[in-house]
């Protein structure tokens, strides 16, 4: 049976020596190649099917069969990136799983903020009964750049926690009860935005969009102090320099950052003392291997019958 | 005009000297009197509405002709304790901005332990990149036992981001889309609860339900360790050295308080160091006072126009 079936290859730059075996109890029917492994094949031709993570130089080469590649997370700068992308579709990593964990990061954020946690956090160390006055969240006005499955995931959930939600995107989405902006709205979009959400790609476009220059565009007088600028999308659209002055001469009252210029973020940059930050390591939307394995043996099967693969990435966007 | 209609006497125990300039702004027509006030009047005779929070023990001797009670506040156990309260009818406190900044609390704390917002605190303070895993939050189980106005509206919040939510009571409620149990159910409602979040009024039945023989009731082996007290109700109804010794050997694995026994929190108790606890000063649902005047207001004109006054307290069961 095996040999019937194209077998997979990983080639995924980091530890996922746990996650191969569900891989592998995941397709059953078809060998699982992790390029890690020490027993990984030297020959790959007649391999149609890889799945990666920053890719090493050669394997395109080493893969002259190749039809799809499919990433690991819903981001490809990691594979447009790394150059000399064969023309062959490259499937974006869509489902529940992440999407799930990405909206209940953006919530969590967005709701310390509103609820001053930094400030309980230090008054619960300090043994401080330290009352504070809190806005509601439909005092609040949050906007989300970037109105892809995430966006428009985490929009819905923050509108129904209560906040108001309006969206931005490059092209106009019509989404349910949200305001939406497009490109030549968003000078008006971020006037009215008060808890900036950034869940965008990395591209050429987005790169360093996130800067002093959009920052000071933010309402300025917020119910919570300054604007805050939450960021799960890619660590290249934001330029820290500016996240670090910005706060400290209070055009920003506060961030969320889950993604860095450089990861894991340098020991030695100011972000990790900022007052008001709340920083994690890239966790907020993990692409968990179950739901991966599911995803990718499902879109193999969707190919294999000739339907279209989802998700493929429009390369003239990079997303 | 003013004295056509009765002044409302206010006494409240606590600091609200900016909140009455508000009151008095919303009631134009009639008379505010502070008790609090160096000018307040003497003769309280003629008053039919006062509004309280720990009434003075001589209130009511000296108001013979007080006709409703309204409590600042959702509970009424700071005027039942006081005991002597003349048969009248008293009015909670319901409004949505109450109920609103209740449930973007139990939201914030249910996905604080959700997404170890104690490990990410920590990780920051020590410059530390320490990536971790998180279910997501269909793969926990919320249990609210409390499902008045603020359970129902927090069951509902938790419900769309994505929690797995049953509700307790003492008579079967009827909520869309959320598991409901009553007094009979109790048992099989702990035995599927992870995170159990008390919004429980005090009264003598609920004094101290929340202890070792309930906590060890609840789901031991859950997603994000052990099973997690999250308490915005009252702080009667917990036992805060089962709370203490439960986090001690594992029984719980978290806790969420904004209320307690004593309050403010004695600064020698053990509980503002335990791991795995976050503690807000009983700044869950603050009562505002533009709502307050705006709501109390409301009721007056009900009573006054002969229609019958909202949420008042059925004192056989406290609530």
């Amino acid at each position: 049976m095996k040999e019937n079936l194209s077998p997979i290859v990983l080639d995924i730059a980091y530890d996922i020596a746990g996650d191969v075996k569900k891989f592998q109890e995941m397709f059953s029917d078809r060998e699982v190649y992790n390029l890690q492994a020490d027993d990984a094949p030297s020959d790959l031709s007649c391999i149609r099917y890889a799945l990666v993570w920053k890719p090493r130089p050669d394997l395109y080469s080493r893969m002259p069969d190749l039809e799809v590649i499919f990433s690991v997370g819903a981001g490809v700068d990691h594979i447009l990136n790394q150059g000399n992308v064969p023309d062959l579709p490259i499937v974006r990593f869509v489902d529940p799983t992440l999407t799930n964990r990405m909206s209940e990061w953006v919530c969590l954020q967005c709701l310390m903020h509103l609820r001053m946690q930094k400030h309980y956090e230090r008054s619960q160390n300090q043994i401080l009964w330290a009352q504070e006055h809190h806005p509601q969240a439909c005092e609040l006005r949050v906007g989300i750049m970037g109105l892809g499955e995430l966006g428009q995931d985490a929009a819905k959930k923050l509108d129904a926690i209560g906040f108001q939600v309006a969206g931005w995107s490059r092209s106009k989405k019509e989404i349910s009860g949200i305001d939406t902006y497009d490109a030549d709205g968003l000078e008006a979009f971020l006037s009215r935005t008060e808890i900036l959400v950034g869940l965008l790609p990395s591209t050429p476009d987005t790169a360093g969009i996130f800067n002093r220059s959009l920052f000071e565009k933010l309402v300025q007088n917020t119910p919570i102090g300054g604007p805050v600028f939450v960021n799960a999308g890619r660590g290249k659209s934001q330029v820290e320099t500016d996240i670090i002055s910005c706060l400290e001469d209070g055009v920003l009252g506060g961030i969320s950052l889950d993604v860095f210029d450089v990861e894991p973020l340098p020991e030695d940059s100011p972000l990790w003392a900022m007052p008001n930050a709340y920083l994690t390591p890239h966790t907020a939307a993990e692409s968990d291997s179950t739901a991966m394995a599911r995803y990718v043996s499902g879109q193999i099967n969707r190919y294999e019958t000739g339907q279209v693969l989802e998700n493929v990435v429009d390369r003239s966007l990079g997303y």
